[in-house]
């Protein structure tokens, strides 16, 4: 039951999958039987998750990264995550001009990803985007996030490695931000390491990395911190040969590591469908956005609450057996 | 039908909204009744968003503000927003030091929001940590949010007035952000302006603010830029009294700029509701988290996949009338 255009992605053809990506970041309901097929296809491509702050230079670090694996001759897919741009009406880091060297370059796709559908979120869409991907062909995917909000964390989560980035010096608030991400990280990257603090950085993450011993323990893994100079292309070898080392690590017999991880990412792909789902058919049940507006009028008039609302309309919604 | 921590809450009681916040954040679905009753008293307070990169100073400027209002008698509620924290355990913008002048002050209520809910958002249980702040009586609260993700983005639009603060010279991603929560901002800050390149940094926010000129002359409001140094309380009084311009700017007759705000908060707070709530029932229905592994494992073996999934069980959920 393969649409033309589900054939033509499974072939590998770029203008298609391109489509289907469009088709997904415009929150176009169609793509979901296609999707539906492609799933079957995917499960190959390790998902490589590469986070950060603003100006830490994960673009940079990234082009530098792709190289690594175009020499290897494996087949790449970007997604870059702009949480940002559904305001400015653009993609910002589409036009990348950074990642020209790889434009040309047919076995790099690149693709940054903006809108949130209207009530699905970047998170939904991206693991649409990377199922399209992985069928496509690509045995490499990264997945570029710009920030530190709960949309990048989520988004790690679907990834089988997370390379976090960091420069030296970043102030006290980066401190509270290293703590929170630590857990997610596997691979840590001090970039921009020829400035003043890069040891001192590194000093600060591995006591970090230390202090969190149960989760060494449970994964068997301890995380390396590298330092790299991305723009002047240091480092990369080894932040390349840690990714692939992970991988390995994930693939080791017996752990089981990487259906683990693939269990959290269906898990929060399942959950995330059928949200988006169920609440799209309650909307279309009180009447879309007009229905919904009634309600709204009513509950900042003070005459309803909007807890008292969501209940009641959801009594009236799920009319189903009860257990 | 008042429970007696409704009651106490209503009565500007601290140990009981207090108590009743930490049970949001636990994600304790008891309140929900609470809330129903509370909300009915609030609508009174001004929701001023304070938002930013990580390092911009906004503590230190939060911080300042709150004297400026407590020197006008006005009682301040401040909710820090700190999506990392689920990851440590731990809230750590909760002891923070700066904020000890305050502290004993009882006028003052400080929180920190950190947990997400199984399945609501960050942005759910804070709408609903504002709503106690306003019914137990507080003339002004300040949701202070770190980073530039959807979250803050998402929070952002259920303040009253949004303050984006920036610092001078924090490179080309930044630039990217500035311009991705342009539209959200209804006073700039350019924090830490004895650094060199503020008159650029200001220069350049008051272009892009031209640039979005159909946003002015939607809003009717001249978005300022202000240079402030916070840590020297300097220019902190210029942004206390355009926070007060830009209440009576909503207020003005006629414009009901403030009701259109609120309609966009109530219907985001009514579709985060609605959202957890059928997807809470759902689970049930399906046996919970046993019944949900059990899909999951057979979409982790491409067995099925989670689209198909998905509308299996939103057919079998949603037996209700169909339009």
């Amino acid at each position: 039951m393969n649409t033309p255009l589900v054939q033509k992605v499974l072939e590998g053809n770029i203008r298609a999958t391109a489509q289907l990506i469009r088709k997904i970041d415009d929150g176009d309901r169609e793509v979901l039987d296609d999707l539906s097929v492609l799933y079957k296809h995917s499960g190959r491509a390790h998902i490589i998750g590469v986070t950060g702050s603003p100006g830490v230079g994960k673009s940079t670090l990234v082009d530098r990264l792709v190289s690594q694996f175009r020499e290897e001759d494996k087949k790449v897919g970007i997604l870059a995550i702009d949480p940002t741009s559904p305001f400015t009406g653009g993609a910002i880091l589409g036009d990348r001009i950074r990642m020209q060297k790889h434009f040309l370059d047919e076995g790099v796709f690149i693709r940054s990803m903006a809108t949130r559908g209207k009530f699905g979120g970047l998170t939904r869409s991206t693991a649409d985007a990377i199922i399209v991907l992985d069928a496509m062909g690509k045995d490499v995917i990264i997945v570029e996030t710009v920030g530190v909000g709960q949309d990048e964390i989520d988004i790690a989560h679907s990834a089988h490695t997370t390379v976090l980035v960091t420069i030296p010096g970043m102030g006290d608030d980066i401190q509270a931000i290293k703590a929170g991400l630590m857990e997610i990280g596997d691979i840590f990257v001090v970039n921009k390491a020829d400035r003043e603090g890069a040891g001192k950085t590194v000093r600060e993450l591995k006591f970090m990395l230390q202090m969190s011993s149960e989760r060494l323990e449970a994964a068997g893994w301890d995380p390396p911190v590298i330092e790299t100079v991305a723009s002047l292309n240091q480092g990369i070898e080894q932040v390349h040969e840690a990714i692939l080392r992970h991988r390995d690590h994930l693939l080791q017999p017996g752990h089981d590591q990487l259906k683990k991880r693939e269990e959290v990412r269906v898990r929060n792909q399942l959950l995330d469908l059928l949200k988006e789902n169920l609440i799209e058919t309650a909307l279309e049940r009180i009447g879309g956005v007009a229905g919904l507006n009634g309600f709204v009028r009513e509950i900042v008039e003070r005459e309803k609450d909007p807890y008292g609302v969501s209940s009641e309309l959801l009594e009236k919604l799920m009319k189903g057996p009860s257990s």
